[in-house]
């Protein structure tokens, strides 16, 4: 199994379908399985208390997880999420951009597995676990 | 088992510690071990599609389980989302509200668990479904 | 949307293909998007102390949804769990049988959601939630 | 952090606890943070179709954390499962034991957090993975 689009074709794809988000998150690396992204950690992503929020951390889990999934089926396909979830462990640090290691699981006919670990950049101590399915609509 | 703050003093509350949101979330309706929530939906909650988006689905379930934990220790607690796990069901309707019936399944000393159905306002097919668990820290 | 077998079918069927759980569960009610399922506590369905064990619990919020599924799309289909999320939230009362409240929430084309609250005989309080997603194979 | 139990006092004391468990699971191998644990499958741990059952994966699952939480906490907890997530992503092949890959993610003063990966011995395609909340009594 091999990618379909490339770190930079992803990137210029995700900023085409998602315009309002590509100031929110970037790709930092991609393999044939795993990605790497990083939230760019905004005000807009924090709750009281100065750490980037729940709703944060549920859309760049998302995220990442249909991002792999854009790499290895390309552009034509159009994966909704069916399931998630999510473990939060620590506090984010403030200030800090979030990143996310996720692995591709599984890549079926129907349905895509992933899961996600986030840190905040520069600590190996994770801030969150998430797995997530998506459905892959017949071509 | 009963309330330690009524529907007005919760909307207070949240607006009070949540000001970011009193334009997102409204209290439609407070039992002793259920609340009804509502996402005031508006162009920041949509996804390409005008559908409402994963992250304000989850910002929903989340904020239905908080709200009713406060209701029921009162202001004084400042619970933790532990866990969150959330099935994505039908595509929300665009234009609606989507409601979110919440109910209380556990209060214990140091775990709550709530879990929620969504609807889109006016229908009665659920979009998505949420488990949530929340820590109370010690007093 | 109306059930393809009744209460008597759907035991009768699930005696037939799952001879080996004939004597764990029963069918206690059936609706068109409702079952009641009953785990017959055992001495090989409990763990030390003398309470039902995770896996028992497990299987019959597994075999609740997929009864539900099975008396909704009939003997052809062949459904496999793809998602499971579970909490633990009381133990179940000692030499009391379980009694798990299936609600189907979604029968797609592909995919099946149902949730379960399960109480020990007797008693309102929740022992356990779950909710299960199944995929459901193309005929 | 360190380990209070190595391999031989943890699978002695798993022994004690639960003896009825002993000719199902075996440690294979215990670091610091991770555990490799392996269902020594037989035929009770079957489905009809000749390959392990959903239960008998999700005991897997909830004994590998079990197990990594007693390695480190030692003997005198008695830490209770509050919640557990899986996706089953692939049949696991028939006639061989099943093995759990644990990580310990989180060893809080209240709560334990570790997610498993699962395969059939010789494969590297992963058959199902999980993620598990202990609660850990106050002392």
């Amino acid at each position: 199994m091999s990618l379909v689009l490339n770190k930079e074709e992803l990137t210029d794809y995700l900023a085409e379908i998602f315009p309002q988000i590509r100031d929110d998150f970037a790709v930092d690396d991609l393999t044939a399985d795993t990605i790497t992204m990083r939230l760019l950690t905004d005000e807009r992503h924090l709750r009281p208390g100065g750490t980037v929020s729940g709703p944060s951390m549920f859309a760049l889990a998302d995220v990442s997880v249909y991002a792999m999934v854009l790499a290895r089926v390309g552009k034509k396909a159009l994966a909704v999420t069916t399931n998630c979830s999510m473990d939060f462990m620590r506090k984010p640090e403030s200030g800090r951009d979030l990143i996310a290691q996720c692995r591709l699981l599984k890549l079926g006919r129907v349905l895509a597995v992933g899961d996600v670990l986030m840190a905040s950049e520069g600590s190996d101590k994770p801030v969150a676990r998430a797995s997530l399915t998506y459905s892959i609509p017949p071509r």
